[in-house]
């Protein structure tokens, strides 16, 4: 347990005695720490839920033991011993049964003051070592005891908590600003999507706006794989549950795989990946060294079944666009097609305004030579291939760290870390070595002594899934995107309704040139109007009165407030269309 | 039954004639007039089966019938008679059975010289009303009595007939043509698509070069519907069965819809058209008479199990991708709407190579007010909308003809009617006026009074279902697609090896464009390279020898044999980049 960990628990014994000063004989759930923070579950009577300032007088009283140092002291007793000290408590005492069936010789207790509670630990030595000021209790919800619904329902009193009084408000600054960005939120004001009940859990509809950032990135994202030498095909949504079987995917996956659909003599089933139809492909025609390395991409459709609690606006879907790959190569050329890799990635997320070592580094995930059920048993492969990824990683300077067990099934990988406007860091998408599929569908190549030779696979993702990637731009840029991903990038807004006719001139003039314009001829007042724009995060506006009409220049204005005045249309598109170009 | 198929029935009655003189005994299966022919159903020996030269043999006799002006001649008989005139053939004689069981009270029988028929007729008068070299007994096969594989195989025997020679010469021809331009082979040759058993039966893999055209055509769509207003959506690939069942889809599409997925409380469906998809999308938020008209348009995937049989190629799948649009309209506007809906298919069809007139007709589909079972009634509704597209048809010349009994339940429709290669006409996506789902739906827009209105909708697609449409270009094109489409527009041939720097030179020049370029580096030589691109069906071809690499100049070689010499490197790309443009 780290530092930090050891204070959170002692938080949650401090929390505990202040609770059980108010109410002695409450009953104690489980407690453990959590990401930046900590719980516990209490059987807390009816009036302790009315109280008002519940919380706050908690934080008080744990405050002062923090002042007076409490202590935190480890000692072990016996089953009898332990059943005593936990004779008013029910949860304790189940706790307890279960440390005595699985055979444990004595029970750890931790002792503060006159609070006696079964812990195995480890603590802060003394509270002094926690800063009072560098926690928070947040809020309290229902939890059943053991997780099992048929139990009873107790009280979980959540708290963060942090080294320095900082850190806690720089956490709370994200959490405020993630909630302000919230990509579901945004997406909902600004029209990029809706979910409905009769069409399904996690199954989004893109309207209009929504729809034409994805077919951006999506055109965006084919086209600089296309210019570096990918082969994009197009394979099924579907395929016979056979192929995979084949790929080992079913039954292992089976658990977020569609069911089986059965029709006549056929097993069919929505895909979870595209691997196995790559491989397919391949196998279709005979290659040569000189094929190789031979990138296969697709956007491809992607299916899986998360459970209902898990599913969260276009963050975790039950079907999602993947912009996948898997470039077959010799084994001796897997160190420069991986650079490669990583040049197209830093490449599209440099487009994207992603900073590398800012908003995303790199994560090695490597295997457990120790676990054979885990990992694809070949000491030597694992060998190779981590010292591979490594070697590019550390050639190419990339921003990463090393995590171990993290690794594939087949191989060792590079997890792309993105850092979210909330602070956390997740997997955004992989780049994975392969030596375990080759074998299984038996690919090949013919190398330059015109033998038959066992390539090795990379599995990538250049931008990830495109759901999970709009999800995060939205927050990234709180919905203000840049020009060249914006879905509408100039509104036309008249003063007057003497001023349409021209209005409609020049956005007949933007649309010509490719710039997707809208222009607001309602019938309202300009300043109306412009705010329409603004809360529409529309990037740019040109209000067009008497003077355009007379002069027809055109006066630009940015969401930013910037103003870009006597603009001839072609200064104007030129303007436009330079931005659009370098994505900024 | 038309003149010409009197004539097939007859040519029938004259093979069996000429089958029982060299087989007295041979018992009669079915044989109706099909498409183009007729075919008749015996009981032949093995004998038979085994004779060289039978069907030439059969043709023979035929003419010599016709010649001698053999006569038919009905005649009504008891039953008695008729088991008497069949009692050594028990197939005849089970036809029999069924009469009587069905009450008839007499039988019609057809008399040709000494040969007795059961039949219904009509017939020609005189063999010698068909023209001897207007008809050709094309091939055998087998098929069992009455469809049922628990009956005994009889042998079918296939004739094509026409009115004249020159309709069967011509009829040979298409049918020549077709095979030599089937979208299966050149889509094979040229490496479009694959189909793998593994993957599944009726589900394509596209290559680079299938996908490069498919990616193309889905691009020309999308932006040219976005330039006329569409807004497009992307909807999910499945929904809950409830979505299908509020819109009459399911049950009424089960035969073809995938199996329900049941997992955990929910039930979901591939979906087998878009249409609910867009009407919730258009209820997710409210709409006055200014949206309208409000066009949702999507690629959608979409997916129908047709039974293996009916599974052919591009043309018949189990996924395909619909080009798919709804335009939400007041009733007022459905005449101009459908006029920009033909105008958009026309512009689309035109920049495919797709002459109107020629390639393809409209087809004005109509309802039955009396078949109550098949059409929702709402008799008003009907002569609206009947009279609507009648209307649009007429006043915009289209060229079109009128069926009854051709439309969709819920209204009726015009269909795209395209002429395949073999001469046959099928109906490529249709446009259909719909009042039936805008109920069930129960959309609405405010209308000027304020109040709420219900719209009627236009189901419809603009270039159809883009593997069928593919397969009907490659056969268009027979592979030879034009500039614009091609999935590589120019290959760069180097004469010798010392050339292959400058080739690589030309080949990024082209690249760096946006041109589809491919280098041919192999140690092959000249006559064998350009082969090989003429083989590819490659539009243009760049030889790169000592004068290129000298002169920097370059001489262009097209496919249909053109040569255009000393082009510099912008004009070279001006030149592609204008044919490009120009989609000729």
């Amino acid at each position: 347990m780290t530092e930090i960990d050891k204070k959170r628990h002692s938080l949650s014994h401090l929390m505990s005695m202040a609770v059980q000063e108010l109410y002695p004989n409450v009953g104690l759930g489980v407690g453990p720490t959590i990401e930046n923070g900590f719980y516990q579950d209490y059987d807390l009577p009816a009036e302790a839920l009315a109280k008002e300032g519940l919380l706050e007088s908690l934080e008080t009283r744990i405050r002062e033991m923090i002042k007076k140092g409490i202590k935190f002291e480890q000692h072990d007793v016996d089953f009898d011993e332990a059943y005593k000290l936990c004779k008013n408590d029910p949860y304790k005492t189940e706790l307890i049964d279960d440390l005595k069936a699985r055979g444990e010789k004595h029970v750890s207790f931790y002792k503060s003051d006159w609070f006696e509670n079964l812990c195995a630990g480890p603590h802060v030595d003394s509270a002094k070592e926690i800063d009072p000021n560098a926690f928070k209790l947040t809020h309290i919800a229902g939890a059943y005891w053991r997780g099992d619904e048929k139990n009873k329902m107790l009280t979980r009193i959540y708290g963060l908590a942090f080294d320095t009084k900082e850190e806690l408000d720089e956490y709370l600054k994200n959490q405020e600003e993630a909630k302000k960005r919230d990509h579901r939120v945004i997406g909902k004001d600004l029209g990029l999507f809706v979910f409905s009940d009769l069409v399904g859990k996690g199954l989004p509809t893109f309207g209009p706006k929504g729809a034409t950032i994805k077919r951006i990135l999506e055109r965006f994202t084919t086209d600089e794989e296309l210019k570096r030498g990918y082969h994009h095909v197009i394979t099924p949504d579907l395929a016979k549950v056979d192929l995979y079987k084949k790929s080992g995917h079913y039954p292992y996956y089976k658990d977020t795989m569609y069911p089986v659909m059965k029709i006549d003599e056929e097993e069919l089933i929505l895909r979870p990946m595209t691997c196995p139809h790559h491989f397919m492909f391949y196998k279709s025609e005979p290659h040569s060294y000189r094929d190789l390395p031979y990138r296969i991409g697709e956007i491809a459709h992607q299916y899986r079944y998360e459970k209902s609690g898990e599913l969260s606006g276009l963050t975790r879907v039950r079907m999602f666009c993947l912009a996948d790959a898997h470039i077959i190569t010799a084994k001796d050329q897997a160190k420069q097609v991986i650079k490669e890799v990583l040049e197209l990635i830093d490449f599209i997320n440099e487009a994207l305004g992603i900073t590398k070592g800012i908003d995303y580094r790199y994560r090695l995930s490597l295997g457990d030579r120790s676990d054979t059920k885990k990992y694809y048993k070949d000491d030597t492969s694992w060998d190779y291939a981590e010292n591979v990824l490594r070697e590019v990683l550390t050639e190419t300077k990339a921003p990463f760290y090393e995590a171990t067990n993290e690794a594939a099934f087949y191989g060792p990988k590079i997890d792309i870390q993105v850092k979210k406007i909330s602070g956390n860091e997740e997997t955004a998408f992989t780049v994975q070595y392969d030596f375990v599929m080759p074998e299984r569908f038996d690919l090949s190549f013919t190398n330059k002594e015109g033998k038959p030779e066992r390539p090795i696979v990379i599995h990538r993702s250049s931008i990830g899934c495109l759901e999970r990637t709009m999800a995060f731009l939205i927050e990234h840029y709180a919905g203000n995107f840049p020009l060249w991903l914006s879905p509408v990038q100039v509104k036309v807004i008249p003063v007057r309704e003497s001023h349409n006719a021209y209005a409609q001139e020049v956005y007949d003039l933007l649309k010509e040139n490719g710039i997707r314009a809208e222009v607001d001829l309602e019938d309202e007042n300009l300043g109306k109007k412009v705010r329409a724009a603004k809360n529409e995060r529309i990037p740019y506006w040109v209000v067009v009165g008497d003077k355009e009409v007379e002069s027809k220049e055109i006066t630009l204005e940015s969401r930013e407030g910037q103003k870009t005045e006597s603009l001839s249309h072609q200064k104007l598109l030129n303007l436009l269309q330079k931005e659009i170009k370098e994505k900024k």
